[in-house]
């Protein structure tokens, strides 16, 4: 894994949404956008589906989660083995044991590290501040797939669609979501959530009412992604 | 990869499907489906997307390919490294040469097989009827992602997105796709369309009007893959 590179990424990511956290859950509310409106049009939302890292604490209807989670294991799947699995979090306590757990992971990196340009407090104040907006969301779902599926090596294909699948059904309902690997490490959700060896996760993602809709990151050219007959 | 039960699998596919196949691209145009039309929404296509394994010979304009991988290349992608390419081929030429490759692959496995129940012309004709139902599109598309992107140890997970980004968009506009793995194997596509190492494959799918869209397997209950707080 490119580690280096990608922590590059998030540092770049914390800075940039640095200006924009507050360390607080309560005070987004007040400057709700009004395009987190439901929207059925598929072109609309695979346009306006975003990576979203900072959520609105309003809870998410147990209606809306399960429509989501039935368009999710809607996929194509290899022989038809359906092979996912949806784990739902809500529990805050849960939620908050997992960010102290990227938490203290980050502070272990930082005492093996030579580094001590920063003092210690004033690196974990900056890491909490990153993770604050990943752990504001009232809902995560944990996508996994059952190793003991009927074609297991298939799995891997099957399970991001699913999680494609759940971030777009999402987007039709208004809420964010965004599909985080990294960030909240698989060991850190496999033991806060006590997740079986018998399950394979794909990603975590929050899932609720974005504070705002992020602008699109720079995209390729479409032409980029296109070749004709040959390469 | 568990070849013998995937074996099993076409080959029951290929049990279901025979009674329906003429050998023949033009017959099916008679008794045309209205349900092939243009639907955008969402929930209507996650509902109504099937793996489409018979088409139409009808041309795919242009505009609808772009549209369709314009929206393929939407999803989630790791420091959005966008680190896809779909390789569109029209040629019959080459979809000729990649049927026959897969022919002259399975004829190879019956030589080495001992069973001979079956005599080879046979069995050959068997082959030739379940692949044209595969190589009966107008248009196929070949999902890869660069092993060369910013990112490549996440594009596992970036790469089936799309895929499934794709196949949802096709649905959109009334054509039917597959994900193919197996059927057509890697090789294959590789070999023919001289796709450089640089790339990976994902899938390739087939890209057309279907000849009808195909009932849904059956599905596990939606309880069963949901779990509350804890698995």
């Amino acid at each position: 894994m490119n580690i280096e590179r990608r922590t590059f990424l998030k540092s770049s990511a914390a800075l940039l949404g640095s200006g924009m956290v507050l360390g607080s859950l309560a005070a987004p509310t007040a400057a709700a956008e009004t395009s987190t409106a439901a929207d059925a049009n598929i072109w609309d939302i695979f346009r306006n589906r975003r990576s979203v890292r900072k959520f609105r604490p309003d809870a998410v209807p147990e209606a809306d989660i399960v429509r989501i989670l039935d368009a999710a294991r809607t996929p194509p799947t290899s022989g038809n083995q359906q092979p996912w699995k949806f784990l739902v979090i809500r529990d805050r306590d849960k939620i908050s044991r997992m960010k102290e757990a990227c938490v203290q992971r980050t502070l272990e990196r930082f005492d093996s590290r030579g580094d001590k340009a920063t003092s210690k407090a004033q690196y974990e104040a900056s890491v909490r501040n990153r993770l604050s907006g990943y752990f504001s969301a009232p809902v995560y779902i944990v996508v996994l797939t059952d190793n003991t599926s009927q074609y297991p090596d298939y799995n891997h294909w099957d399970g991001p669609m699913a999680a494609g699948f759940l971030m777009l059904a999402a987007r039709a309902l208004g809420y964010g979501t965004v599909f985080i690997t990294d960030a909240i490490p698989d060991r850190v959700t496999k033991e806060v959530l006590r997740i079986p060896d018998r399950y394979a996760r794909v990603c975590i993602t929050p899932l609720g009412v974005p504070v705002e809709w992020p602008d699109s990151p720079p995209k390729r050219k479409l032409e980029e992604f296109i070749a004709y007959e040959s390469l």
